[in-house]
């Protein structure tokens, strides 16, 4: 793994201005990511955080649980609305290492999440603005504040290593099954 | 309740058409929807179908589970998912009484489902046309075949009849408390 763990010594206290928020719980989000690459998924990470506490976590296990609700964000949402009691999450932040697909930049949406903090784009199925908006669409009657490129250059490469090793191990496996 | 309960007394083997296929599982769907009705939540039903079998059935419980992943499709997909032990639903067609939001049209996309048959539009949220198009949308690797339209009056009206029920409890309420 290219990159060292993040180490969650900085206290929320340290935490002050918006940026600092952003960089410390993308950390975080990042360090989720690598629990779904450790597992052999594709590492995208999340955290979400209400009044400046982390109140759900979760990172990819959508092979590991035969599930399409296993994407990070889905399972963060779910943790969080156990968490409050409610299915709305007003005055949350979610931090997430890449921008959300279809499903999840729905379901952030119809959680009323506040504010949504991205780390790289999603050229394929980014729904924060890439390919589609629904994360801030003026048709819909909850928009979110949307902040892109949040510590881009670490989740876009931990996504490059990740499928640089998966193409790696299919040739080697396509290798030894000709042999 | 203005509708009758539709007798499932008719079997797969009568149901040999498209058309005939999609007004008989749509008034299934309407029977899930009734539950909902029954527990005070928005009534939409849903109704997914693999080879001619039934594999996921849901309706919205949005409220009682106080979860936002507890819209009808949600359900039946996660039931469907569990079915078939695989997040892919390939092959299957999904029956929904309105016109899915943002979250579960990306989350019918994301399970790759072939086939959307849709009761009533939606106004507000649609995302199989009306709002945005989700469901078809050629920028994404899934593009799901979509029909509207299918008992729409009776999907409808009983939409209508919530509300209307709805609107005379609150004013209801509002002239106990005001006396």
């Amino acid at each position: 793994m290219i990159f060292s763990v993040y180490n969650n010594s900085m206290n929320n206290q340290d935490v002050k201005t918006t940026e600092s928020k952003d960089l410390h719980y993308m950390h975080l989000a990042l360090n989720q990511a690598r629990k779904a690459m450790a597992l052999g998924e594709v590492p995208i990470g999340c955290i979400i955080t209400c009044d400046g506490k982390i109140i759900g976590r979760g990172y990819n296990r959508r092979n590991t649980d035969h599930s399409v609700f296993s994407h990070a964000e889905m399972s963060a949402i779910r943790k969080a609305c156990r968490k409050l009691g409610d299915w709305r999450l007003e005055n949350c932040t979610i931090y997430i290492t890449l921008e959300p697909c279809q499903m999840c930049a729905g379901a952030i949406v119809q959680s009323r999440i506040d504010r949504v903090v991205i780390g790289a784009r999603s050229p394929k199925s980014g729904c924060g603005g890439t390919v589609l908006d629904i994360l801030s669409n003026n048709e819909f009657d909850h928009k979110c504040e949307v902040s892109q490129g949040v510590l881009e250059s670490d989740c876009s490469s931990l996504l490059k290593e990740f499928f640089r090793e998966l193409r790696k191990r299919n040739k080697e496996s396509k290798a030894s099954q000709s042999n």
